[in-house]
């Protein structure tokens, strides 16, 4: 058909421009245009009558194929076959030969001719290339032309020979083979267009920026959010939730075998807490209710309940209305308090082996995410002390001592900002080699009521931040235990006891010396 | 002193009783009585006189054990000697003479005379008996009565002998060991008067209907509740929280094996979901939010998404004013979600080795904490059926024919109420000995709108409930993951589309089959 209608058109075309070029056409002129319009209209009766041929053809031939292709029908769960299925993960040249069945999204697809087609097929952070061939018996141009019809982001069920690729294959994680498909079906299919492919939104700034044929094809934030079950497709957010599951994990593993368990306490309160201003109010039945801030308080109250080492993983609320990274109005919070023996270094050293261990698993346990990651992020290796010599840790006062001696000036040094905060990060990584130390020692103007002041300096406390790259990822202190040192700080510090007489009683009861840390922005505390 | 009184005291007494029986006295009775008098006086000045001088001894007599004993300064981490502390658990006869340093709570203390106290030291659910005696050069009286006049639940640092104990003791859960104390230091006392013992908060309800002396030591949950921290102190709620812990830790154990992700939905929503009725309203800056009642939409979109398989343990909030154990404002929610290959029974027969694993788990790694919480809450042991012949499953029209045979009408069984639940649980225990089964098969009636219909039968669906001891204990079914027939079936539940497009959406854009389930009460879906 679309041969046909080339055909057709020039002609007219012609005519048109060239009446319109001249006033009148001369007589031979005329007779030529008549011999020329006669042998076109020949032409195209013959274009036409061999297209209906080829259509009567088509028609008339059959697909030998249906079988092998097509949409399935909505699965209600009718069958059971127990056929098993791989992961594109599990692919290798060692099962060369191999017939296999798999789910899997159609990235991307790409016909060559009319007789093959290229796909590229991904499940989660993995992805290998498919292939469908023409074959008598088996693949039919049909089967072909409907494959390479598909939507991107199509999800196919396919079966296939696993064949060792002749040479790496970039566009795939798993290179070293391919697909030859003998059977590809549509599970499920898109209704209307997709708003950014997923390979857009998983290139790199640096790709964007010299690739002049995809400069246009940055997608941006606003269209990620409000397409997010599209964006985290990419296998870069794939990996990062994967990291952060991991995350999770090695928190939870490290800390479960140093006796910690782990504790959900109540997100809906009766009072608002720590700092009132940035609190969300619920409508509660006739009255009202707060979202906590942290687990701060509950976790300090656990120790008095003689739970001795606590540890949360959940959603923090903080009504501020800003835009930063480090300011947001629900995150996941990762919380632990513990009684101490002897003094607070005990929960600091736990924590820094509790980092040092999640450092570690991280990279060995997930390197291929972290690959994944850093293929769309770009980054260095990040470097910490281990052996002998330990984690860098230094006093607040020397932390200021290096920014002034780097050049800041000490009369804005009464705390270390967000900007002196990487910059301080930048003077460790050239004077020690290291991503990661610890600051002891906080003035207590910068910490909330409930940190223990040191017992010689009543101007500092028993407290400490850690940082990874120049930024605080978390921060922790001992806490006062004595309900008495405890209301006169929450006093000194403009809070009346009796408003939080819940948490105060909990000290009256007897409470272990503790102390505890928590990755979380302090809003309130330290740094706003 | 008091013996002194109590010498002084009688002939007092005496003489005005005696006055008023006669009129006069005679005058050798007159005689008789000066020389009593004179008696009295000589004993009463001898008695004054010895008490003097005892004053006198006392004081002069220098305490030689102020070192071991006393309260110690507030801990601020002014020293750090390294000293190993023990935990009591860790007691055994094996360690017969050797000395130990340890913190924990003075459970209770019992003087015996001035030269003795008894004191049960407690630590999360382990306690141990300690025993002080007066010892020449070590253990002073002074020092002995002040042990003895600790208040219950102070905390305190001791060090002592662990001695083989001759016979076991009962009052203690190390019972083959006791501690012969050489010092004792308080730590954190109480500030004020303790509402309740831990002994008393910890006794099973038989020992107060049938033991007359503690029949008025019940703590009824109110005082409870306004004393949490003291009551999540008895050995009972220390081991429920271990035992919570436990199957988080399982949960999650199991599925990270099968390639599950840990997810974190979010809690904050734009728009009311599922049953607009029974959720939380949030003041948010200028506008409103809404409290997630379940991370169900989140999880579905997450499949949506790629993860494949996921799973969340988080806060799960209903706006329902009701007061039963099955229905709260706030609870923790154990979730999971994944692609299904053929068929929803791939999800049902995962959750029920998921629970098999957890069940198998908790009764291997905690039988310590489940017997300590049967010595308050008597149970018998739980029955589940592991081997070939697998757990028991039936469909609801079986459960419901199951309740007629046993003489419910027929007509109140279009849902199995709680009452019906519970009966069925003890049909099912006399038929097939499980506390343990799977109901599959839920009339679409019963099911909210995401309820994938029976490819066969359209009044029922792939859904089903995991019942333990006649309760519900988790939900789940395959979801509907064409956005055609969701939309059709949320209009027949009476919800728009539209109201929800965020959700529906997701499924435009492609989504595996997939199933789930869910250990939450479900208002508005099934049983309210």
């Amino acid at each position: 058909m679309a041969d046909a209608e080339i055909n057709q058109v020039p002609p007219s075309e012609e005519t048109k421009a060239e009446g319109e070029e001249t006033k009148g056409p001369s007589k031979s002129e005329l007779k030529k245009r008549a011999k020329e319009a006669e042998k076109a209209k020949k032409a195209a009766e013959k274009a036409a009558k061999q297209a209906e041929l080829e259509a009567q053809r088509a028609a008339a031939e059959v697909d030998f194929a249906t079988e092998f292709h097509g949409k399935l029908p909505l699965n209600q769960s009718q069958t059971r076959p127990r056929r098993p299925r791989v992961q594109i993960a599990s692919l290798n040249p060692n099962m060369d030969g191999q017939t296999v069945l798999l789910r899997a999204r159609v990235q991307t697809s790409r016909a060559q001719g009319n007789k093959m087609v290229f796909l590229n097929l991904r499940q989660r952070i993995d992805s290998v290339q498919a292939l469908l061939t023409v074959t008598p018996e088996k693949v039919s141009k049909q089967m072909v032309k409907w494959a390479a019809s598909l939507q991107d982001e199509s999800i196919v069920l396919v079966e296939g020979v696993v064949k060792k690729s002749p040479e790496i294959i970039k566009s795939a994680t798993v290179g070293d083979v391919e697909l030859h498909l003998s059977q590809i079906h549509l599970i499920a299919g898109l209704e209307g267009r997709l708003p950014f492919t997923v390979e857009d939104a998983a290139r790199p700034d640096t790709e964007i920026e010299t690739n002049e044929e995809v400069q246009y094809k940055r997608v941006l934030l606003d269209t990620r959010l409000n397409n997010r079950v599209i964006d985290l497709r990419t296998q870069t957010n794939q990996a990062i939730f994967k990291l952060q599951h991991g995350i999770g994990h090695f928190f939870r593993d490290y800390l479960d075998a140093q006796g910690f368990i782990e504790i959900h306490s109540p997100k809906l309160q009766g009072a608002a807490t720590e700092s009132g201003a940035s609190v969300f109010k619920v409508s509660y039945f006739k009255g009202s209710a707060f979202l906590a801030q942290s687990p701060q308080l509950a976790k300090q109250m656990a120790i008095a309940a003689d739970f001795e080492r606590v540890y949360e993983i959940g959603p923090v609320f903080r009504a501020e209305d800003s835009n930063t990274h480090r300011h947001m109005t629900e995150f996941i919070g990762l919380d632990l308090e513990m009684a101490i023996e002897e003094h607070y270094h005990e929960v600091m050293e736990l924590l820094d082996s509790l980092f040092k261990h999640m450092f570690a698993s991280l990279r060995e346990t997930y390197k291929n995410e972290i690959d994944t990651v850093r293929r769309q992020f770009p980054a260095d290796d990040f470097k910490w002390r281990e052996g002998p010599e330990g984690t860098l840790r230094i006093n607040f006062r020397q932390a200021v001592d290096f920014l002034v001696e780097d050049g800041v000036p000490r009369e804005v040094l009464d705390d270390i900002n967000t900007e002196n905060e990487k910059r301080l990060g930048r003077i460790i990584k050239a004077k020690y080699d290291t991503d990661y130390f610890i600051i002891d020692k906080f003035p207590m103007e910068l910490r909330p009521f409930y940190t223990m002041p040191d017992p010689e300096d009543p101007t500092v406390t028993n407290s400490y931040d850690f940082f990874m790259r120049g930024e605080e990822i978390l921060s922790g202190a001992q806490r006062i235990h004595d309900p008495t040192l405890l209301a006169e700080k929450m006093r000194s510090k403009g809070v009346e006891p009796e408003s939080m007489a819940f948490y105060v009683d909990a000290f009256k009861m007897g409470c272990p010396p503790h102390g505890g840390g928590e990755r979380r922005c302090s809003p309130g505390t330290r740094r706003d």
